[in-house]
């Protein structure tokens, strides 16, 4: 079984993950070998900064000249983990042009350009995965595309950015605001200095695009994701969802809809009962609850970044295509043959749970009520509390459209009686 | 890619699972051959009882001769369902001698004779593939094998029988004795009319046998398995473990020792932090935690055992065998190259949590720290309460061997002024 010839892997990008996976190359060379039924070498490394010292790895294998490396013709397997869209895109294909098959933990990318991407790999009869491209060292890719393949995935809801999780967290834990809680994760590490990718919900939007296509066969674009960042999260909302039994959570929500026929994905902050499994996930810890047909309610828990939880999956990866040169086969491509349409967030049905500054005089609660009702918005439960003149209503409706929904808020805001709409949140997981 | 002639799958048992694959097979169809690259067919079922009405599957189908199904030579996959040892182990390998790969869900009969399955399986280069043996629908055989390939496991430990959880969380929640807890579990069909396999543990050391095997690349027998059950475990238990913080699972726990060169596997009740990611497993979910160097800490969630959720990881494999044949490859087979040895129960490190029952006079804690310190375990806390010339003792250990502590047992049962040891329970998960 056993072959000398070693295979050779082609490292782009040297920084947190890719001097992990080089590390682990070295030190774990051994059980590689006997896991891939081959000896995987490291034959090259393309860096930007070539002078900085990298321990652990031969200077001779550091170049600033990626183009060639993926061009060389004798490399197995190209790493990509350099981030970004250019130049990993143009790599990554010239990889496949020259023989290669890819591990890559580019996020951005695979949610712009995986179709294309998958394209030419299957062109060339090369594999491309990307485990590590969503939910870091958490086994999900894996498992929705392969274990669950004989199953029908109706919804997959997580916390797929950690950075945002720590913040929420941290509010929840302390009762802090938003910047002072974003502070804290800067100074730890967990945010960087511009925090916008992840509080703003790009980088969980290009996860749920990820998330989206693989589960449910269909093409869903970056575009085709709904966003809603988290900065307007307030330590009022906090105390609001404490009263519903509920936490709030950045969540990556890909559904399909009840009827089958069309699927939406979207990112936004959300009540979540307290009693449900994602309530508990602290820290910069991801999770991802998957429900399906015949599986049922299905969690996956870890950490979803950093350097050794990344190279993990890459690692694991790196196996897994190693393994399949070797069988002469490649693992399962792109599958896009459900093709649904992505419908737009106006179709999504969910409940939401708003806060209202009202004025406090008789009757205000009856025209709000009717405003729901105009709507088709059916109410679950109304509170009111009142103090000097001004009053609150808070409302938590049964489930509605989002196109229902914004209706109703829009006419709330012209009555005469309502001061301002304080809040709106999602509630979901029950 | 597509080809026309369709895979042929026999199945062997047509009971809760056999007919939810059957069922699956058929309503999804077109899911299964769009994923696989070509369609599957339902070539024989193979039963005890051929004249039970079985719905949606063509009478012409069923058979009572399961030797000759898979001896017919034109059988891609076979797919076992039926449990335990015999018949079952004879025909899968009948069916690899006959050209098929084997899908099952057998955790005993793969925890018995795994290796040598394997072994067949490997001479007539086919599939064993068997995601269902272990935690039900949850994709873990997979993620330990393949997308943990590229890591070091050092420790899986999880909840494996949903029958014990069930009764486990019922005497958590409502004081409930074990007896009581177990009626109910088997009114609701959770527990067996018999139900020793899941309370002796016998289920769930089938299973630690299973993943200690994959964890550790390591050949993990069923008598390797150090094994309690959970009859013992009492209310006042469950009380002490509230006033620790914790809850009692019964917990499956592979490991490699801290110095790398030896693996344990046991199963056992043990107290774990409320905290714990395991602690809020309720019901008759099933959970596993899993530790690696490179990943952290991951864990996987759900159901652990119906049709249902078993036919998803059956029918998951299926896709994978299938994909395999026609690319012409085998998928990873069975890894045993580290070869490390399984040491004895004596050897574990742990905490324990031990109630003793003592005379209620001065000396008496004096006297049993002494004990504990002449075998080499390190007291953490010790709590004392007495009433009417009775007393109780309660110590919770550092770290230590469990031979140390059988023998810090044994001569504290010599003790006179020890009446009796109520209670001994490892703590985990700290």
């Amino acid at each position: 079984m056993m072959r000398t010839r070693p295979l050779k892997v082609a490292l782009l990008g040297c920084g947190v993950v890719g001097s992990e996976v080089a590390r682990i190359m070295t030190t774990h060379a051994d059980d590689l070998t006997a896991r891939i039924g081959a000896p995987v070498e490291l034959a090259g490394v393309a860096v930007r900064r070539p002078d900085r010292v990298r321990e652990g790895i031969d200077p001779a294998l550091i170049t600033t000249d990626a183009t060639a490396l993926v061009k060389r013709g004798d490399i197995d397997v190209v790493v990509e983990v350099i981030g970004g869209i250019e130049p990993a895109r143009g790599l990554i294909t010239t990889a496949f042009e020259h023989g290669a098959s890819v591990v890559s933990a580019n996020k951005a990318l695979l949610a712009q350009d995986g179709a294309a991407l998958h394209a030419v790999a299957e062109q060339h009869d090369k594999d491309l995965y990307y485990e590590a491209a969503v939910a870091g060292a958490i086994p999900l890719i894996r498992p929705l595309r392969e274990s669950l393949a004989g199953d029908k995935i109706n919804r997959v809801m997580g916390i797929v950015n950690g950075t945002t999780n720590f913040i929420l967290d941290k509010m929840d834990s302390t009762g802090a605001g938003y910047q002072e809680a974003l502070d804290e994760a800067t100074a730890l590490g967990y945010a960087e200095a511009d925090p916008t990718a992840d509080v703003e919900g790009f980088d969980a939007a290009a996860k749920a695009a990820i998330l989206a296509g693989i589960a449910f066969h269909t093409r869903v674009r970056l575009d085709d994701v709904y966003r809603e960042g988290m900065a307007e999260v307030t330590a009022s909302d906090f105390a609001s969802a404490k009263e519903m039994g509920c936490t709030i959570k950045l969540l990556a929500i890909c559904e399909r809809a009840e009827d089958g026929a069309s699927v939406t994905a979207r990112v936004h902050p959300a009540m979540i009962p307290l009693s449900h499994p994602l309530a508990s996930v602290r820290g910069a810890y991801n999770a991802v609850f998957v429900e399906s047909d015949a599986a049922g309610q299905l969690m996956f828990y870890g950490p979803g970044a950093g350097g050794s939880p990344t190279a993990s999956a890459v690692l694991g990866d790196l196996v897994a295509v190693c393994r399949n040169r070797l069988s002469g086969a490649t693992g399962p491509g792109d599958s896009a043959y459900a093709a649904l349409p992505v419908s737009p967030m106006g179709d999504v049905v969910t409940r939401y749970h708003i806060s209202l500054d009202v004025a406090d005089k008789p009757g205000v609660l009856a025209q709000v009520a009717t405003v729901f009702a105009e709507h088709g918005v059916s109410i679950d439960t109304v509170r009111q509390s009142g103090k000097d003149g001004e009053a609150s209503l808070v409302v938590v409706t049964h489930r509605a459209s989002d196109a229902a929904l914004t209706g109703t808020v829009e006419a709330l805001r012209k009555l005469d009686t309502v001061r301002g709409v304080a809040s709106i949140m999602r509630v979901e997981g029950e």
